[in-house]
Parts: C-alpha cells; sequence; structure tokens
C-alpha cells in the first residue's frame, strides 16, 4: 500500500494548517502506513487519496451509523438543503425532532440542538449551574467530555479558572465517587458520567449498576443534576439513553455523532426539572438551527427506532471479537477485547509500549482495514457477515506477520502514553 | 399577514424545546408578528410557515453574503457529501481551503477550521494563552465573541473561573484600552477586537485606525497576541481580514458565517508568529474535517475572491440609507443609520424604550420586510435594486402608518434592554 499522493499532501498541510493537521483526526500517534487523507467513502468502506479501498473499523470516530452516503439518510439532507437550512429562524423540523428525541430517550421532556459534542456537555454544565446556583463539577478521571477549555484534556492554553471547581472520581468506583461529592460539598452542581468507560489507552468497562444508582442517588440527596454524555456511545448501546442498561435515568443526556449518520448537529437533551434552568442560559451559534441536518437527523432517528440495526451491529461485533480471539491464540498472542462488542477496543497483553500493537495496526491498514490501536471502534449497520469475515482475514494475515516480527520489534516512538487523549 | 401554523407550531415547540425557544433566533425579544418559524428560502427571499414572503435584511443573521440556496455553492456542498463528508479522516479539501485562506488574508500563514463562530474565538483564546503562557485577556464592553463560558454574555450557569483574567475597556477609546492592558500587568495573553463596534442596541460605530494601531502596539509591547473576531462582519468589509481597512494585521482573526454561504464552517486564522503555539493546543470537534462544507466554502471564497459582490452590497446598502432617510424624514422621523451601509443597523431618534422602532418593525413585516431593530442587518449579494426599491416602499408605508401610531402608542414590553447581548 503506497501513498504518494497522501505524502504530497502532508507536505502542503505541513505549511498551512498548524502541525500539519490536529486534534482526533491527526494520524501523528497512529501506527506507520496510516493515510492523513482519505477521498471517498461509501457504505463501510473508505478510499484515501491514493485509491486504496478501506474497511472502516472507526466509522468517522461514530457518526457512521448506518453507513457512509445512506441513500435514505443523505437524501433527506438535500431535499431540506434545497427548500431552506440555514434561515433567519429555524425550520418546523426542529420540533419535530425534538418531538422526535422526547419519543426515543426515556428521561427526556424537552431538547436543545447545537453543532459539537462539546456544545451538549458545555451546555449542561451551563444548566446544571444555572438550576443550582453553585459551580462544583464531579467527573471521572480520564473520561473525555469534549475540547471545551472546561474539559479539555491537554493543559496548553487552559486556564486555572478554566477547570476551577472540578473534583475527580474513578469510574465505577462507588467509594471515590462519594469521596469527590463529599469534596464537592454544598457547592456540586453537576455529576457527569459516562456511559461506560470508553477512555483512549485502557481497557474498557461497561456501567457498574451498584455504581450508576448511586450517582443518581447522590444528585438527588445534594439537589445536583445527573448528566449522561452519551455523544460517543449514544444509540449504540441502547434505542434510549445508554444508561437505561442499568436502570438509571440522568436529568441531561448529551448527543451527537451518530444522531444524524455524520451531518453536523448535537443535542443536549432534558428532564423537566432541568427544563427552567436551561432556559435561563444562553446559548447559541449560527448553525445551530440550521434545518438540513435536521432532516437528516429526523430520518436517522426513524431508521433507529424502527429497523433492527442495533442487534446488527452487536452481532458483527461479537463475530469479529470471536474471530480475533481465535487468530491471535493461533499466534501466540492474548488480546484483551473490551467494551460493548459494537463497541470494541482491541488491546495486546503484555504490551508496555504498544509495540505489538502498533505493529499489528500497521499491518491491518496494510491488509485494507482501518483499525485504530488505542480509541474505541465503531461497528456500523452498514456492515455486513462478508465486511467482518474480510476484516478476521487480514487479522489472521496480520497476526502471522506480527508473530514473525516480534522478536525484533523497536520501542515504539509514537505511542503518545496514556495520559495523552 | 397572519400566522395561524407558526402560533400552533410554536405551542408545540413549548412542550419540548426550553423557552419554546433559545438562542438568537428565539423571537420572544421581537416586535409583535414576527414569524418564529420559516419553511423555504431563496435568492433574498425567506417564506414563513404561513407561506408569507419576506425580503430578508437578516441574511441568516450574516452567513448568507451570495443569496439563499445559491446554486454553485450548493453543488459543491453536494457533490462533495456523495464522494464524502464527515469521514475517520479529512479529505484533500482541507488543505485546498487552507491554502485558500492564505492566499486571500494579508495576515494569515495558516488556518484551522471548526464548526462555529464560538469554537474559533475559543481556539484563539487558547493560542494566546498557550503562546504567552499567561491568562489575561483585554476586550471591550459590550462586544459579542459567541457563547462560550469565557464570553457569554450573560450571568446564567457561568462560574467565576470562567470569566476570570478578563480586562474591559471601551471599543475605540484608546485610553481605556491602555488602562485595561496595564490592569492585566504581565499576565496578559490576548488583545480581542472586534472589527468595528457592532454591539447590538447601540450605534455602530467603525474602527478608529488610531485605536487599532494602538492595540497592535500594546500586543507587541506586551507579548500578547492581537485577535480580530471577524465571524460576523467577516467579508462584508474587505477582501481580506476587516481591520485591513485601518492597516492593521493582527495575529490570529477569527471567521465564520459567510466564508461558506451558509454551510457550517469556521475558522481560526493566524501568522506565523502564532502557529507554534496553535500547534500545541488540542482544539477538535466531531463534524470539524467534513468535507461538504469545505468544498462550499472553497466556492464561496472564489466568488469572493473574483466577483463585484462587495462594492454591489456597499451600494445596495447605500441605496437602502439614503432611500430610508429621505422617507423618514418625509413623516417627521429621525433615524440614526450606523454601521457599514452593506451591515446596517437602523435606530429611531428619541425612542428611549424602542417603541417606535419596534411598531415600525411590525410594520415592515406586514408589508413583508424582515428588519431587526435593534441588531445589525446583512446586505446580500443576491440582492438588486429592485429588492431594495422593494424594501423602501414598505419602508414608506411603514413610516406613514407609524406616524399615525405613534401619539398613542404604549411602554414597550418587550424591549430587553441594552444589557441583554
Amino acid at each position: 500500500m503506497s501513498h504518494p499522493i497522501d505524502k504530497a499532501l502532508r507536505e502542503r498541510a505541513a505549511r498551512v494548517i498548524p502541525g500539519g493537521m490536529y486534534g482526533h483526526q491527526a494520524v501523528g500517534a497512529l501506527p506507520n502506513g496510516y493515510p492523513q487523507f482519505f477521498s471517498r467513502a461509501e457504505g463501510p468502506w473508505l478510499w484515501d487519496t491514493d485509491g486504496n479501498r478501506l474497511l472502516d473499523l472507526m466509522c468517522a470516530y461514530g457518526p457512521q451509523l448506518f453507513g457512509y452516503g445512506n441513500a435514505k439518510i443523505d437524501r433527506a439532507y438535500v431535499d431540506q438543503m434545497a427548500a431552506g437550512d440555514a434561515m433567519t429562524g429555524p425550520s418546523p423540523l426542529i420540533v419535530e425532532l425534538a418531538e422526535k428525541i422526547v419519543s426515543m430517550i426515556g428521561h427526556a421532556d424537552w431538547a436543545m440542538f447545537c453543532k459539537n459534542g462539546s456544545d451538549a456537555t458545555t451546555m449542561a454544565l451551563m444548566t446544571a449551574r444555572s438550576h443550582t446556583g453553585r459551580n462544583g463539577v464531579v467527573r471521572a478521571r480520564g473520561a473525555y467530555h469534549g475540547s471545551q477549555p472546561w474539559a479539555n484534556p491537554r493543559p496548553r492554553g487552559i486556564s486555572p479558572g478554566d477547570q476551577a471547581n472540578q473534583h475527580f472520581c474513578n469510574y465505577n468506583d462507588v467509594a471515590s465517587l462519594e469521596t469527590a461529592v463529599a469534596a464537592a460539598g454544598p457547592d456540586l452542581a453537576a455529576i457527569f458520567a459516562a456511559p461506560y468507560r470508553h477512555d483512549v489507552f485502557v481497557d474498557q468497562t461497561q456501567p457498574d449498576a451498584v455504581y450508576a444508582k448511586r450517582a443518581r442517588e447522590l444528585a438527588d440527596e445534594t439537589g445536583a443534576l445527573l448528566v449522561v454524555d452519551d455523544v460517543r456511545a449514544g444509540f449504540r448501546m441502547a434505542r434510549d439513553c445508554s444508561w437505561s442498561v442499568v436502570g438509571v435515568e440522568p436529568d441531561l443526556s448529551c448527543w451527537g455523532k451518530a444522531i444524524a449518520n455524520g451531518h453536523p448537529i448535537s443535542a443536549l437533551v432534558g428532564s423537566d426539572k432541568a427544563r427552567g434552568a436551561a432556559e435561563k442560559i444562553y446559548a447559541t451559534g449560527s448553525y445551530w438551527f440550521a434545518a438540513a441536518a435536521m432532516a437528516a437527523s429526523l430520518t436517522t432517528l426513524e431508521l433507529i427506532h424502527s429497523t433492527d440495526y442495533l442487534e446488527r451491529i452487536v452481532a458483527l461485533g461479537e463475530r469479529l471479537r470471536t474471530g480475533l480471539d481465535k487468530r491471535a491464540q493461533r499466534h501466540g498472542f492474548r488480546l484483551r477485547q473490551t467494551g460493548p462488542a459494537q463497541m470494541p477496543l482491541i488491546l495486546f497483553d503484555d504490551d508496555q509500549d504498544m509495540r505489538l500493537g502498533y505493529h499489528w495496526c500497521s499491518r491491518m491498514m496494510a491488509h485494507g482495514v482501518y483499525v485504530h490501536p488505542w480509541h474505541n471502534m465503531f461497528m456500523s449497520a452498514a456492515m455486513t457477515d462478508v465486511n467482518v469475515d474480510f476484516a478476521l482475514e487480514a487479522a489472521g494475515e496480520s497476526f502471522r506477520e506480527l508473530e514473525q516480527a516480534a522478536p525484533t520489534l523497536g520501542p515504539n516512538e509514537r505511542y503518545p502514553g496514556p495520559k495523552r487523549g
């Protein structure tokens, strides 16, 4: 797999984009041989700029739930764009979409729409502070809630005030949750929770029902609001808020990515308890009321509501997981496959600087499969058993090649370490 | 002009959207008779859900520079969407778009793309803090730099830390700028500036070259970065950064709205001095690398580069301004028309609670023209002299009706006051 066009683009990019690329789609911390740029996408496939076809297990880092270029969803976008998209006021679709979300999400009595997942998490924080008149936030160490200054995972450009009043616990650790809530004391405004532990670099863990219920109780006891950040996992765990699987309803939940199959829209969803506080915050954006992404989201939600997409992506994920384990063992590797099968993370045992994982990913890429060494992946409903078997065949070859290369692999210079993310 | 469908939609919205609507497109603080929802848009026209056609002088609050549904721009969006939009990596268009911006904006050596204007202003703040290792910000009282917590114009849901280290000056007032910079002292990271004073509710003022040059000097003396927030005015003042009209180049500028004619994209643009700092911040979003809006932006920028759109919107704005003055005088009203003619704000003299302005706007709406009583408006290149004359005819009628109604107008209950933003 050769990348002369990608290389030339990177040289141009280095001149006009800081660092050549930025954010979660920069490939600087990914294995050798990963293209930076893509020309085309269709169903479960991506094509890089050099014409190599890749089975994409990242699904655009989540947004692709029904496959690239889903005809129904894109048609809804294009038709609404022709009628009116970003106008001087919203279209009726904002009402229809809020009604649809309220009908699908158990705790939802209302919705507000925005563009980034970060917009939704920031509005959740503001709503909780508006509701309580307090400032404190409890959240789990290592959990990602977006790149706005209050949640940004890196220190550069962040001022102390941005992240003041935050208290950290360990996910699924009730005692540490109680300690953090106690530390916030009478100032607690919000408890933020990821739907499950989907931190980068580490094994994923499902939510513990005892932990989730204790978070609900602590919010109720202190008068704080409970927020589930479903931006990444939303509608891949359930046809409802992801914490419905452990029987806990938050006051607020944050949505994005999959809700419009890649078209730009996100949402803050809340219960009646939080409505008055949400009314009082000022939150807006130039394109938040644009109708085309709302049309795409309505079509996506209807597919979520009426198809077996969820059972299919779970089955695809399980087929992948079982097949990978079998093939890894055959070549003497033990994998740690964690997270919901439909949002898999694949780590290698005894792989401190991820040199095994990186080399295996490089080989997978060479065989036409885009896998990520340290971020959870995503199954889409556009994938089939044939696609999974294609990935498994590539995996078998890649394990075989890794077995040969492993004894001579040097330190992994690209591994950014578990602190980054 | 009747709005039964709009009324029914508002009743549904009140159940599923906090306050029935939120943000800058909520019409609660606008005059009687303003529809909340729109069904269709084309060229300079909007249609509300009850089928009333309106000449739209708001241009979606700025994004519409070449008219709703511009065929070339929308075709670029749709064609790129069919190839690939939000993928697992960016398309080559991100490089082309950065190159195009660097070629068009004098101070630009690089660009980063995002979704909201607020994303760009927040990244500017982070870049300045990253560059200096300091926290302080100087900005003008009443200037809007987005709705993120650090810049949010209202107190609800904002914690003290969000807006710490900020020092306020008065726009165009060199002494107050110097005082604010002195107050920030050795902690100054950034001086933010609007391209001109386009605050809501008050007369607009062009940038004073002495003020702009002093801001540049103070940034250089202190090592802080100078940021021009061109989200609202960008490419309506110049085919370059708006402060090019006063001969001052900032280190960073923020763009959005008009750069893709309503398709969702914004940008932080910087000079080489700020490149290293921009490389080190972590900034990203789910849809920031999506290619379709970049295709639309490339086409929009080419129209900006190669057509006389700017001269045309200036001429249209001047025709409107002259015509309005003449018609207002005929009925005994004195207008304060401020700002660049192509971004007009129309206030009435001796109109403390804006009862005259609100009534006149209501009448304009009844005659099929959407004007705003306290936010600057926007001319678009899709407008013609015929459109302006249509607005002027409506204005003549509306002044006449206002003259009759003025003596009996009661207090304006909807006027939110100049403190609201």
